[in-house]
């Protein structure tokens, strides 16, 4: 028999969660939401019990998801634990990158599991959530007792998992964010860089697209390190320095994180096999002194 | 009457153009290439005389592209000076980004004007470069008085351009590199914080591939900077500063790129408009402090 699950916090990925799992066959005991409309989207799509309050939710569940926004889930719990809501067995799960499941660790004095599932993802919308829930990564960390439970979640949800340690969770979620929200970054910096040298804003977003396009291709056909192109993978020192000597005269506060980049390039050009490792060190020792020179940014 | 063009240097880039140009009705009256198969390849593709040094390619061109490698293009000017085989009125134009027409100038001592064109594209083959050439967005700099045949040039190729000044050059293709190169940097950097956080790097490559798309496509569809999302995006302080502890403890030497990203990216943000001046100040001034407190990357 599938164990039964709640849901606290009907957002989008609450919501998703409940319509994939509810479609594989697991009870959806009941829902709650602060929210009505949301707890009603939720029972529109998933025909369970839309309860008043969260403790209700938690007495209803064997397996309970505390998907409300993430600075909400250690409030929830709180207030679970004041209600005596949480029983010996029951895995209380949530969803958020950016926490451990160590915000949930007082229903453990109940007997519960606690355990963070977190697929890597961007959910725009639910509809778009139940479909892209299945091709997700997702982690898994927390109490090993409720590691099966937790697997047969994701499988259920058809995605993929690894495990890592509570310890580990930001090093992860970093990693998440430095792909999702640096890749912005660069490309801002990238247009910032055409327009200081004189290059309208628009023309700028225009000119870089083939070239955006075209780096995500190689990406994607040939991987890590070896989509790396351009003048670090083929040891062009001198072009290197002409970019720093530029930059130092019409934008020297942006030196710094050319330098960074470029360090950190270099090892991935001699990962790449392309550079060798003097060539490298040369790299580096020049782009270090020049990301030292500066200071704050 | 469309002016004549001599092309030296057939490698992707110079037969693509020549193709193009060809198709748009302008007369090539000659190629030059060090390798026999390269020239020939060219001939097959537009029918024109093969010939055997470049000075008689550019006596028979009004139009001169040096099209050959970026480090070869200086000694085929200084090979043509000897010879005597610019004249006044000529154009002679390279497309190198990295490069300024400076490396063209001692062929203004015969009255030639000098040109650097640029398409922002990279160019797997001939063929796609074909296909792709009429896309692409060119930046010219050089002598103002050849400025009209530039852009009659790029307008028969279907492009777009815009002008930059010669001491901009480097700057302009710090950008492109920027884009194109780092955003692989970028990539590789969260696969190896994922790594570091116990990910096999096979699962860390699946799992960010939905993040990457979902980037690209909010960059598509948003723009810049609408498109960045993540902690810094939304004031989450308390987000970074958990990333920041983590990296300190367990991958301390990743710390300072970390954190120039993320300096930089405040002001992304604050352009966004959804974190006050305030706080991208506060962010900046922790993530300043981190990125000053590393030496060497």
């Amino acid at each position: 028999m599938k164990k039964r699950v709640g849901i606290i916090g009907a957002g989008v990925v609450g919501t998703a969660v409940g319509v994939v799992l509810h479609n594989k066959g697991y009870e959806i005991t009941g829902v709650y939401d602060l929210r009505p409309e949301s707890t009603q989207e939720f029972v529109d799509r998933v025909k369970c019990t839309a309860h008043t309050s969260p403790q209700e939710v938690s007495r209803s569940a064997d397996i309970l998801f505390i998907t409300t926004n993430d600075t909400a889930i250690k409030e929830v719990v709180s207030h679970l634990v004041e209600c005596k809501a949480f029983r010996v067995g029951q895995a209380v799960i949530h969803m958020s990158g950016s926490q451990s499941s160590e915000v949930l660790d007082e229903a453990k004095k109940f007997g519960a599991y606690v355990l963070s599932v977190h697929p890597l993802q961007a959910f725009a919308g639910i509809d778009q959530a139940v479909k892209n829930l299945p091709s997700s990564v997702f982690s898994i960390e927390g109490d090993t007792g409720a590691y099966d439970t937790a697997e047969a979640l994701v499988k259920a949800m058809d995605g993929e998992h690894f495990f890592i340690d509570r310890e580990a969770k930001p090093l992860y979620h970093a990693g998440a964010c430095v792909v999702s929200n640096y890749m912005v970054t660069v490309v801002s910096f990238g247009i910032r860089l055409l327009e200081t040298a004189g290059i309208p804003r628009d023309k700028a977003i225009k000119a870089l697209k083939p070239l955006i396009d075209g780096t995500v291709q190689n990406i994607e056909n040939l991987g890590i390190p070896d989509a790396l192109t351009g003048p670090i993978a083929r040891g062009d020192l001198k072009t290197v320095l002409k970019h720093l000597e530029c930059l130092e005269k019409m934008a020297p506060e942006h030196a710094r994180l050319y330098s960074c980049l470029g360090f950190y390039t270099a090892s991935v050009a001699r990962e790449k096999g392309t550079i060798n490792a003097e060539t490298a060190e040369q790299f580096q020792r020049i782009l270090g002194e020049q990301a030292d020179k500066k200071k704050g940014g």
